[in-house]
Order: C-alpha cells, then sequence, then structure tokens
C-alpha cells in the first residue's frame, strides 16, 4: 500500500455495517435510510434505462442535471451560477471532496479542518500529500474557537475543508461563525471547500452556503448530493460548484479519477433536484419526528445527548455506563445490547478527543428506532 | 489547479463529443456505442430500482457481483479467487486504474507505459507523483520492443501499466510478449496492472490475461470493467482483481476517491456477467461485421490501415490526405467532411509520435458506419 494510505484502516462505516449484519444487530451507525427513496425520483431513473441513456454522460455532467442544480442553488443561494461552467457532476460527494482536494490542493499546502470530521477528509488530503491543520470543535455545542482558528491561519494557509450541517455532530454554523470564517479567508486569501450535504436536514434554524456571504462565492467550492435529500444513498449523485478558475481543477481531477457519473442516475437526479418545496418541507418534518424519537429515547436511557441542529445524527456521551472510551462502548453495545452506533475517536486527529462520544442516527423508521431505545433501555 | 495536473487539458474525448454535437458530425471518436445495452441487463437493474435497493452498497462491491467478477474471472483465466477478499468493486475502469495507482505507487516510483496509451494513464500517475518511463509500441503491427523494454527496467520499476486488446490500436499481446512481460517482472520483481476492458472484444486471437502466467497472480492487478461489453458504458461500474497484498491498497484509495458504486447498477452487473458463452459470440459477430465495414470503407477511402485484432477500434495513417498533423486532420474531417475521429498524439509523452496516426471506432450501428465511410469518400 502506497505511504498516503498507509495508516487508515478500513473505512469504520463499513466496519461497523459489517458487525451489524454479523451480530443481526439494529444499525444505527452508518448513514443511510431504512426505508426508500420517492417513486417521482426512481420513475425518472427507470426511464431513462429504457430510453437507452445508458452511454457515457458528459464528463462534468448531463446538461439537464447541471441546470437544475444551478437552479437549485439560486433557490438556496441567490447566487446565479453558469450550469455550463461552474458546475461539475460526481460520482457522489465523496468524489467531489476528492477531485476537489487533489485538483486543487499542492503537497505542502496547508489545510484547516475542523474536529470531529468526516474520515475521508484526512485520507484524501493525505492523498494530496497536504499539511492539516485541526482545530476542535467545543462541546457541547461544538462552537467554533475563532481565537484558536485566527491563530492558525497563516500564509501557508491554503484552505479550509469545513461540513455545515455538521457530521458527525449535528452543528450548524450560525451566521456570526460564517462570517467570521469568511472575513478571515478573505484576508488571508484562503479557499472554502464546503460539504453541505445535508443542507436540507436543518431543524432549529435554516442552512446557510458559505459561498453566499459577501465576496465568498469566487473562493469556496460547494459540494453537496443526493443521497441524503431523497433517501438514495446508493446512486452516488455528487456534485461540486464553483466559479470558473476554482472548478477547472475539480473537473481536471474527476475527469481521471472517474470520468463521468451514472448516466440514467443522473436524470433522475436532475428531477429530484426540480421537486416542489413540499418535498423538503415533508422530509424535515418526516426527520423531526425521528429524531425526537430517538433523542428522548436515548434521554430515557440515560445518556448525555449534544444538541443537534441539522443531519440524521446525534451525539452522545457514553460515560454514565462506565465503559473506558467510545470504541469499548460500541463494542459492547452491538454484543450485549444489539444496537450499532459510531465511535467518534476516528474522526479526531488525536483519538483521545473523542473517547467519551458515540454517534447514532435517526434515519430509519420509527419503529426500528423504538426497537433500538428499547434493546438498550432493557439492556445497558 | 494543482500542479500535479497542471499540464493535462479537457479530455480528447470530451472536446471530440463536443465538437461532434456542435458541427452535427458522425461520432467515430469517443468509444460508446449509439446502441442500447441488452435488456436482460437493463431489467434487472429497472428490477433493483423498483426493490428498494438504493443505499450504499458495500465498498468494495456488493456481495452477488463480486461472487459474479470471480466466477467470470475463473471462467476466462483458470484463476480462482475469493470474491470477498481479492476483488473490489469501482465507479468504472477509470475509477479501479486511479484507485490502483493512488492506493499502490509512492511519489518517486518508476512506473512503465506503453505508447500510445488511454489518456488517465499519464494524468494518474501524475497524481500519485510516479516517475513515468514510456516505451513506444512499433508501427505497424505495435509490437512491444521487448529489449528497450528490459533496458528500462530497474531496481527503481515498481509496476508496468498495461492494457490488452490495446487502445487505441487495436493491438493484442501474443503470448509471447506476454511472457517477455511476466519473466522481467518475476525477475525485476515488478507489479502489472493490466487494463483489459476489451477483453471480450477480440477477432484474431483469444484474449490472455497476464494474471494466469505462472507466477504473475501474485504480482498483477487485473482491470476491468461492464461498459464495452455490455454496451452499457454510462452506468460506469468497473473493477479490480488481485491478491489480498495487493488489494488492500487499492480497496483504501476507492474508499476515499468515491466509498462505494451505484447499488443498483451493480446487481444488474452480477446479472450480466453470468451471461451465457452465446451473448459473447454474438458480440464479437456483430463488431466483426462492423468492423469489417468500417475497415473495407477506411481502404476504399484511401486510408493505410493498420492491422486490430481487438477492441472496437482501428487506427489508421492519414497522410495520403496531405495535412500537416493528426490534429490538423480531425479538424479538417470534422469541418470539410462531418465525421469525427481521435488524434492520437494525445497518447503519446512526445506528442509527435502520432503526428501521423487517428483513431476511428466502429462501436456504431452498421448504417452509421456507412455513412461516415460515404461522407469521406465524397469529401476528402
Ligand atoms: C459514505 S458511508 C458513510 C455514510 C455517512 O455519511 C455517515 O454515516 O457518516
Ligand atoms: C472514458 S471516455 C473514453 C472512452 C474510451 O474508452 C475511448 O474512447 O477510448
Amino acid at each position: 500500500v502506497a505511504k498516503r494510505l498507509e495508516k487508515f484502516k478500513t473505512t469504520i462505516f463499513t466496519q461497523m455495517s459489517s458487525l451489524a449484519i454479523e451480530h443481526g444487530a439494529i444499525n444505527l451507525g452508518q448513514g443511510f435510510p431504512n426505508f426508500d427513496g420517492p417513486d417521482f425520483v426512481k420513475d425518472v431513473a427507470i426511464q431513462a434505462i429504457k430510453d437507452g441513456k445508458n452511454q457515457y454522460a458528459r464528463g462534468f455532467g448531463v446538461p439537464d442535471l447541471n441546470s437544475a442544480i444551478a437552479a437549485r442553488f439560486h433557490k438556496d443561494t441567490g447566487l446565479t451560477v453558469d450550469p455550463e461552467k461552474e458546475i461539475t457532476v460526481t460520482s457522489g460527494c465523496t468524489e467531489a471532496i476528492a477531485a476537489t482536494i487533489l485538483g486543487l490542493i499542492n503537497p505542502g499546502d496547508e489545510v484547516i479542518v475542523f474536529a470531529p470530521f468526516y474520515d475521508s477528509y484526512e485520507a484524501t488530503l493525505s492523498m494530496a500529500g497536504a499539511k492539516i491543520t485541526c482545530i476542535t470543535l467545543r462541546p457541547p455545542d461544538f462552537s467554533l474557537p475563532i481565537e484558536e482558528l485566527k491563530s492558525k491561519v497563516s500564509k501557508n494557509t491554503r484552505a479550509i475543508l469545513m461540513n455545515t450541517p455538521h457530521n458527525p455532530t449535528g452543528k450548524m454554523f450560525t451566521r456570526e461563525e460564517l462570517g467570521q470564517i469568511a472575513s478571515l479567508c478573505i484576508e488571508n486569501d484562503v479557499l472554502v471547500f464546503s460539504d453541505e450535504v445535508y443542507d436540507k436536514l436543518s431543524f432549529e434554524m435554516d442552512h446557510i452556503s458559505i459561498a453566499s456571504l459577501p465576496g465568498m462565492y469566487e473562493r469556496t467550492v460547494t459540494l453537496n448530493s443526493l443521497g441524503k435529500t431523497f433517501s438514495l444513498t446508493g446512486w452516488k449523485i455528487g456534485w461540486a460548484i464553483a466559479p470558473t478558475h476554482l472548478i477547472w481543477g475539480v473537473k481536471q481531477a474527476h475527469s481521471y479519477l472517474t470520468f463521468a457519473t451514472s448516466t440514467p442516475m443522473q436524470y433522475a437526479a436532475a428531477a429530484a433536484l426540480r421537486a416542489p418545496d413540499s418535498y423538503y418541507e415533508e422530509l424535515r418534518k418526516d426527520y423531526k419526528a425521528k429524531k425526537e424519537i430517538l433523542v428522548e429515547g436515548l434521554k430515557s436511557v440515560g445518556f448525555n445527548v449534544y444538541p443537534s441542529s441539522g443531519t440524521y445524527f446525534v451525539v452522545v456521551d457514553h460515560t454514565p455506563f462506565g465503559l473506558p472510551n467510545d470504541v469499548a462502548f460500541c463494542e459492547y453495545l452491538i454484543k450485549e445490547v444489539g444496537v450499532v452506533a459510531i465511535p467518534t475517536s476516528v474522526f479526531y486527529l488525536d483519538p483521545s478527543e473523542g473517547k467519551n462520544l458515540v454517534r447514532f442516527t435517526f434515519c430509519k423508521d420509527e419503529e426500528t428506532l423504538r426497537n433500538a431505545v428499547g434493546r438498550m433501555k432493557e439492556r445497558l
């Protein structure tokens, strides 16, 4: 194995999902719904396959999808982007992240990430030879320590890689925090790579794209995907939006990482993004109910539950149950309780920072959530 | 744009396909069929979508597809591989190539490629920081200059990245050439990355996987895909097969490049790979007829056509028509004749080596091929 990947293990999601199957445990680990995506999207994919839309798509996206992405971005942010010149469709947001980093970051460039962070960030930055600077968000609300950020931005800083709504914590960056990040980036000529795949899953406040702040669009790559919003995580449709001088690098990397993305699924994604507002309202309402069940359930089990304003995750402190760390707790939870959660230490550069925290997802039907809570109440 | 990608342009396939649309030209450039894939495969994808197989697949492939790949590889090569431990499904062979190189090659490692080579090879090797050593296959039959290869393999050589049947020339490596490569690799402890996406499109001799030669499986990553064999280039299903000590690096890179590949398409791919032999025989027969039409047509137009034993491409010498180089010829062909071909200079480290050669594809229905030949006869 190449040195750039030597320190990484099988992703925690793969590990935990296979343990879930092996032990017949209820999987509140990896973030995929146990219900299906909507028929109005699936039907378009089926029709596209029937209609013979089965050959290579244009590398950076079928025109229909690029238009739909631009239209949705306009609706969400007020920004007008050229669908043909400022958007690249990718094979999931994971590829959008990889293409952005490999396309824009040189070996030795400094990139700032906020811990806890999604596991692919560190691996992909390592593939690009970036120097990682890590700033830990402060529990209980996972707020941004802005003075620390200021002290770490330097003329060697090339980019900040951020995520809002934030996986695993459910934190949403406030307008004030985003403004502080924006000022720092503008002052120091720093780029922002903003992973916003949970933008439609916000419960307490509206999601804000940092690209929409004054002076920020020109230095931001906004990353998003279909999977979370449309409960179709297995279709692997993602995209990057950025001004032409930035998207070029992303497009180049994408050309040689995967070249193009599944054609029939792209037509369906275009239809999905044109969903009426009522679709998104319904989605939020459903997830809010699920969240309530899980959060109240976890509290009643005895966990200290951290506030989550977005995503379909909540983080809890497991220490009341007396296990030495998050990994040991999750092991116990799988084997003795029959529930899978995700240990958070893998999301920190210094794993000990995550040792008290584990993540549960509520992207499951209500009965599954109730059963999981029931098992924990009975057996923990 | 990061330095690793600075020298690369929009891929030639993207460039030529958009020119084809712009000029209303017949596209014999990019290799995608203008006919559809088989219903027995499409139907499985449709059923999988209907059945709700729409969430994340296992990162390295749905078990059913891994089994089908192992079974087909066994049938083709006699080799028995563990479907769970020696195979990774990827988002097309382009991703399999990228994951293999980023997963196994360190900066400074020497990798040998044979020119002309598929354009992603150079870009991906550059992303990994590899040192490229290039050996030019010798026209008219694009044979391997084995003495030159011997002289260039050294203790710094980490891998040979090869392709048989060979795009763009249609050359198939003979058992003798493969044996010579194998001996050199074994003697010098060199890996082979073997791109075999056109394995089922062979017209003069049977395809041989270099992994099947004695002592080679343990040092070979065999790369393949669904698209060419099943006329579904837009589905982007590829895979890598290698012993556990090599596949690990590929899996790791894949985990962080795309994580997983479209779930419903994987079920369909599994069904495809279980096609009876008659499917492959029919495919070969159809393509042989198409090849005949194009090759005879190009000869009648006045081209010097190089022999092609596999793939769906033929290379011709355009110099009888008096244009200074391949790019100028292709431009003339699009604008004045209304046919798109691919200039080959982009497939050489030294572009001047390709200046007399252009590539045509015959993965089009017979009428399209005849029309293209007709236009060339009339207007060239
Ligand atoms: C790409 S697998 C992980 C799914 C996910 O986003 C998560 O569980 O955090
Ligand atoms: C991935 S686009 C190019 C298709 C192809 O393999 C070719 O035309 O050579």
